[in-house]
């Protein structure tokens, strides 16, 4: 497949933007083919009107059609082949097994939300049956039930460019809410959003869906992302990045004359908690685990681990020669000079603080964007005092916090904003002692891992990669995992209605075969069984 | 049970405020006793602080000791006897048989809580198992339930200085989430306010939960609102009201350090569609039906149908001659005399426009805030070049708008805003020739009606009192309804954590006896037996 430059417009190609950018290749710093155009506003304004227009039909799908859709990109996306594999890896210098490990991600989980619209129960059916006969007065018959919000717009992440990006968990969970979609490529890899928003098109037209269920859109400019998640006709956002990026459109959404949601996981610092008898017991064995944390994918993962409490001090060593020592061997090439710019900023600004010893350093290659791991030691009187150390730092660097009380570690857990993931790594006695601390982490993190490590975001129906501000902007909602559907999705509640008018999943006989709740309980059997 | 006119903070009374404000008779403009104390910022920030502390016992409360204390607050509700009925009717003019009622609701309400919490399943628990084998990775064990949030802002209501009030829906279902919550009472009926407040406080003792597990604060200005909103430890806010308020607490929500969920039910104009053979069939009982609906609690309803599209002109007549006769008797005594002037101001606005007539006009009495129902009539072409026909007025007044072809009406509705109702009246065929209405109503509103009024809403599992701003600020949410819990609870997973860590609801053997999502499947079974 050809790519273009031109922004995917429902089924047309438009490259009416004088503007043009490139795709990098991080390694060499060589500019890839070809000259891609920055979206102009009016087709920003035209994709999403496109956008609007196919909700009136795509909204009222079955549930049977869009599963087959979204399963029929994961396979266009298959179809793509090896040219996917090798574009993103010159736009992004990630590992062709890396690359070809986060295809599949990609499309188990565009089956996975096949499987959940197939089997249809997500909408929260809920019927209440009349009673005419009620004193002092009757009860209506009320059925509720969760409906698609409309147009959504969907904003690429640099770090996952296949699970995150263009046909990621945003474009994937809104489509099959009944959303139509319309997404902001990331500039970093605009040839490979263009492969696989070709493959989602295509799938359009395979389908027979609505032309505009799906656009595209690329730029290097805020301006064509703000242009549109101010659109009178977007109705939320999904959004993965940094927190400046996804705190901008979130007041830029609540600014609107209608303001609408924003789903942005904006990162954090995954604080990890080594537990006294853990350290004793197996120092060795977490310090190299915690280095392949750091570095795994240069870094750059919203899950990193970037900040690490450790509760003995004299029994540290082997953890902290063995963290070394994985550490020093060579990091690799990050995605883009802005973010290896800013990654060198970060650990520079760390380094350079009093009461901070740099505890390991990892060779540079040759490579233009190419950095060390870093791993940084400091005390907890220290780190209370620049509460900066907490913040993220987005590569592969970390920072040991030594505590030796668990009163300090509790202080500074309690201290802590929100954040995606926290870690503890504890033996039964430890897990005992410190049950406490489990009752600080519920409430700053939207996932508590023990004895393992924050990163690898399994995709599940019991996955929450979200949590507490400044983590994300939507606390009470995942990005990843089959809820992350409910994100796209509003109640509606239809009172009185005549059967064949209410949608089939409110209809008595349950022709979709849905658990649904009647009277209070929880049922599959049709009305008239009950 | 004496008034005292102090802020209710934990389980002792303070009234550390030199201003103080005073209840008013709304039929004879009297002032009522007690001096109300305004609450301090170092009050709402004692309140607060004591929320904060509480939570961390009570979000750990049991589901059977939590529904414990919900039915008590009921029982304790209703020991008030007479004496809540009589204040409240003196402070409201709200007749003594709907405040009986509306009490009935308030504590069935309450009750309903204790049930969704005593049978627990409300909480989403997944399980996904661990596939230690599985390849290329091994699947960790992870498992996902919603949490409660932390101490809640409540506003109560003038409207319904029951069951939208001190311990209405929002504080029963963020007490029923397990959140802490400090309300802010509605100064416009202190004296019930602190009546309930105190029913509340004693069931907190009674029910050994932590004191400070429910707090009320006192006052006239915005300033004491403000400071709860701002104040560090909230995590979220329920508030039903004027567009004004709500939308000054979402920005005011929005700018903190760390921004919060504001969920802001402030009203709409509740649309309502007859339609050809409907008017043909029954105009002269449509008539009726809705003068009842308009004047229904002298229209202070949020549910209140504001605009009234009809479709023929031709065979309206016995409608509308109906709908004026029911209208022409008397209206009633609003609630303050801000609520009074907000009304005359509205109907002013709308009478004083060109091409609109005042169809009917109901007597005043001679009580200080009467006022007369109206009901004004216009053409749909009048009404589109004054789109603020549409906008809320706060009361017994509606505006007709007579369209004549099923396009216009079409037109009409797709350029409603958001609003919590729509109802449609029509025969089996107008429902049929007008069913793209409903597709574009299920855009527009939180609830449809087909056949009935807005007005009177269940408070059941399927309901939504809610809808697209600017009826809400969430409208992802409901404020009525079983559902309106999930509100104060956001998700949290945990991995690969020892059983006897993992909060009950996810434990393996199910000892709450819930419905759980496990590798994919609804099933109350234990883990074990699977």
């Amino acid at each position: 497949m050809q790519i273009s430059g031109a922004q995917l417009i429902g089924n047309k190609k438009s490259n009416q933007g004088s503007q043009v950018f490139h795709a990098v290749n991080p390694v060499t710093g060589d500019i890839l083919e070809v000259d891609f155009h920055e979206a102009t506003h009016e087709e920003v304004d035209e994709a999403v009107k496109l956008a609007r227009s196919a909700f009136e039909t795509y909204k009222n799908t079955s549930n049977q059609d869009r599963a087959a859709f979204l399963d029929k990109i994961a396979d266009n996306i298959m179809a793509l082949g090896d040219s996917l594999i090798e574009r993103c890896q010159q736009e992004t210098a990630l590992p062709t097994g890396r690359l070809q490990g986060e295809r599949g991600r990609t499309v188990n989980q565009l089956r996975l939300f096949a499987e959940v619209v197939r089997e249809g129960s997500w909408v929260d059916a809920r019927i209440d049956l009349a009673k005419p006969d009620r004193q002092p007065l009757p009860k209506a018959d009320i059925r509720h039930m969760l409906r698609p919000l409309g147009p959504v717009a969907v904003f690429g992440a640099s770090n996952f460019p296949l699970a995150f990006s263009v046909a990621g968990g945003d474009t994937a969970s809104a489509l099959a809410a009944g959303c139509t979609v319309v997404v902001k490529g990331h500039p970093a890899h605009p040839g490979t959003s263009e492969l696989i928003g070709s493959a989602i098109a295509k799938a359009v037209a395979d389908c027979g869906m609505p032309e505009g269920t799906f656009s595209m859109v690329q730029g290097m400019s805020h301006e064509t992302g703000g242009a549109l998640v101010g659109h009178d006709s977007i109705t939320a956002v999904g959004f993965t990045g940094s927190f400046r990026g996804g705190k901008a459109l979130f007041d830029l959404a609540n600014r609107r004359h209608v303001p609408i949601p924003v789903f942005a996981e904006m990162g954090s610092t995954n604080p990890v908690f080594i537990l006294p008898g853990a350290m004793a017991e197996r120092g060795e064995e977490l310090g190299k685990g915690l280095a392949g944390s750091i570095t795994l994918g240069v870094g750059q993962f919203c899950t990193n681990p970037g900040l690490v409490f450790l509760t003995e001090s004299d029994k540290n060593e082997h953890f902290k020669a063995a963290l070394s020592e994985a550490i020093n061997g060579e990091a690799g090439t990050m995605l883009t000079r802005g973010i290896r710019n800013a990654y060198e900023q970060g650990v520079s600004k760390i380094s350079d603080k009093g009461a901070v010893e740099t505890l390991a350093s990892g060779a540079k290659s040759e490579s233009e964007l190419a950095v060390g791991s870093k791993v940084f030691y400091t005390s907890i009187d220290n780190f209370e005092k620049n509460p900066d150390l907490a913040e993220e730092v987005f590569g592969p660097s970390s920072v040991l916090v030594q505590a030796n009380t668990k009163a300090s570690i509790l202080k500074a857990a309690s201290a802590l904003e929100g954040h995606l993931t926290a870690t503890v790594h504890g033996t039964e006695a430890d897990l005992e002692e410190f049950a406490d601390l489990f009752t600080i982490l519920e409430e700053k993190v939207g996932r508590i891992i023990v004895n393992g490590f924050p990163t690898g975001v399994e995709v599940c129906h019991s996955m929450v990669h979200g949590g507490p501000y400044p983590a994300t902007t939507a606390p009470q909602s995942t990005s990843v995992g089959t809820n992350a559907i409910k994100r796209f999705a509003r109640p509606v509640c239809y009172q009185s209605f005549p059967m064949h008018l209410l949608p089939t999943a409110l209809q008595d006989p349950n022709p979709d075969s849905i658990w649904r709740m009647i009277d209070g309980s929880m049922t599959k059997r049709p009305v008239e069984e009950l």
